[in-house]
């Protein structure tokens, strides 16, 4: 009898952590196991912004897959997923192709533009090792570019962020932090910079306890961060940003626009023929799409409604990561005879947004805030404590946050 | 009777030794010497070269002024010199004038780009920190962008330095250490990347022994740079560089073409009035042009006829200190109410190319030649020679390459 092929489509947060738990779950013989990846690395998605910023090195931010999955247990194929064929059984690559008996997806997330005039084509993301570096790479260029002008360019300094939830009100806390390193480093003076953060709800980090919103927005303030809050991003071009707030139409020059605004699952996803939501696939609690026996979907690709709020559960890390080991779970099972499938339910310990490497906010589910040290020392624990699942106190040693009284 | 105002222009080489010089030699009731400059800081433009390719900070080149010149007794103007009058003993400044008994010009070299089409419109130049800084971040900004396209352009890799004399050889040594770091840091294969030195002359470093330029090119041809000798530079482009060798076309692609290949003294100069000669000033061996009595020229400006060769001297730091050093010895000598001045004669001690940290050639005037460390140890000990003369041990200390054993 032939072993099943797994194969598993991507190693961010719920891909590799799916891979490596099956690496333990599974012997030589149960079953081959695939990982597809684009890259040589799994990068920590939430750390990117640090990246972006400049205030962390990305080596820092992204593990080698082979330090943490075996590849004599485990293939691992660096290629690009062009085309998935559910009904084939079959996963297109760019340099080839896969046929799987159960297959796994953590394609994770792409921006999500809404059609807001040359946002793609104008705007970065903050979405891959590639892309961060560049962002830190395009500020410093604009920084060294402004005193060789004659005619000094204000859009060099001018650095709008869009969106004030989560990703965009942490990677202004780098920004803030980063700016004066810059200035020193360019002989810019600080007062001409503008980090300016953009958000059409009528609050920054909508969902957030209004108390802790408001501690955000002060610590930020006081760093120079500016907010525009109920403001709608019209249209972005080379050199500036337009936006409506209060039915005023306002300008900002700027060369460089950061969208954090909005994410949606991966396109290959919906094109594969599964029913879709926005980008997401509606998955059952066993998380299968309907119909599909064969499939899982894990991380920021899968819909789970949260039925005490009849919302979905926001595309997290935490939640990504407990799917996957859910889905190794349920896989082992299978694998070995077993049909019967455990039912997922999220178990939300909390979040912290980070405002900078020196403060922070967030909430311990469901009855405690935390504010500045706490906050970033909880934040530095949830890190490492991932990095402890994934491959054990080596990679905490190697890649943790450490660094708990800076 | 009032005492005589001495106005230097320019805080290069010359212009800041002629400072420090006279701060020592005049006493506090024998002139008001007020040094203008566009910057707070002096910088070492011989190192230049090692910003440009990222292998050096920028901060170690640049020396503030009031590090070195005592601003109780030199006055000292930051601003920038827009107009020269010599026949009016004035000089006007963007945000003020001037009115001198003695002027020391030391204004320094602007980049020669002899009608070449584009040159001047797409090429960088290694003149200022401003301009270096910008290299460094307009190469690295190239690097970070060639992973984020999907159409890979070759362009963003290659690097073409006009010039392979002593300034363009010094530069692709500096690169040639720096690509693999950048390599790395942007996951870019090193092979993939092009370092091409292109010049007009048929030997790299003219007027070098043969024996040495066979050595550098070997060394850096070694470490990946590509030379084209005889070759023409005829076009460049904000994405290529046309040049012209053995009556043939060809074309690299490139977004980064640095010019290391001519200067000639500041236009300033030339529009003062004084007669000149490819934007030089012929001086007499006072250092002063023919007709104005009161005017000192020091550093790239002057032009000074070398007997023996019946050639000028070439623009060099080591000819500029030895003019402020004398210059400063002739004015004291003015002040002091001896109208005798001093002749100028170089005293050409030799002369040593880096070939990137680790290498470098020499010559010792008139006859050894050095390779390898000894003519890098060479070098730094030149180099901290100067530091030493400028502000004492402490500057030494602070700013000297003290590394020998790199």
């Amino acid at each position: 009898m032939k072993n099943p092929n797994i194969v598993i489509l991507g190693a961010g947060y719920g891909g590799i952590m799916t891979a490596v738990k099956l690496q333990k779950s599974l012997g030589a013989n149960d079953a081959n196991v695939t990982l597809v990846n684009k890259h040589s690395y799994h990068y920590q998605t939430t750390w990117l912004h640090e990246n972006a910023a400049g205030t962390l090195h990305h080596d820092r931010t992204r593990i080698q897959i082979n330090d943490v999955v075996n590849t004599s247990k485990i293939n691992f194929v660096q290629d690009t997923v062009t085309e998935i064929k559910p009904q084939e059984k079959r996963v297109l690559l760019e340099n080839g192709e896969l046929s799987y008996d159960y297959l796994v997806i953590g394609l994770g997330f792409e921006a999500a533009t809404f059609g807001i005039s040359g946002l793609k084509e104008n705007a970065f993301t903050i979405g891959s090792i590639n892309s961060a570096r560049l962002i830190r790479q395009h500020i410093e260029y604009n920084f060294a570019k402004y005193n060789n002008e004659a005619d000094k360019k204000q859009e060099r300094l001018n650095i709008v962020v869009g969106g004030a939830g989560f990703t965009g009100i942490e990677f202004v806390g780098e920004l803030a932090n980063r700016i004066p390193e810059l200035c020193k480093e360019y002989d810019v003076p600080r007062e001409q910079v503008r980090i300016i953060n953009v958000e059409a709800a009528p609050t920054a980090l909508p969902g957030f306890d209004p108390e802790l919103v408001e501690y955000a927005m002060n610590s930020l303030e006081a760093r120079g961060v500016e907010f525009k809050i109920g403001a709608m991003i019209k249209e972005v071009t080379e050199n500036k940003l337009v936006f409506e707030k209060d039915e005023q139409r306002e300008e900002i020059e700027t060369n460089t626009v950061v969208w954090a605004a909005g994410v949606r699952g991966n396109s290959l996803v919906e094109e594969a023929g599964f029913e879709a939501n926005r980008g997401r696939i509606p998955v059952g609690d066993d998380l299968r799409p309907k119909g599909f026996e064969d499939v899982f979907i894990v991380g920021d690709c899968a819909l789970i409604m949260n039925e005490e709020t009849e919302r979905p559960y926001p595309p997290t890390a935490q939640i990504a990561i407990q799917e996957a080991e859910h889905t190794a779970a349920n896989l082992t099972r299978l694998i070995k005879g077993d049909s019967h499938l455990e039912p997922f339910e999220p178990d939300l310990k909390g979040t912290v947004a980070s405002l900078g490497h020196n403060d922070a906010i967030g909430v311990i589910f469901d009855d405690k805030k935390l504010f500045g040290w706490s906050a970033t020392a909880m934040k530095k624990i949830i890190d490492n404590r991932y990095l402890l699942k994934l491959g054990g106190i080596p990679l905490v040693l190697k890649k943790g946050k450490l660094n708990f009284f800076q």
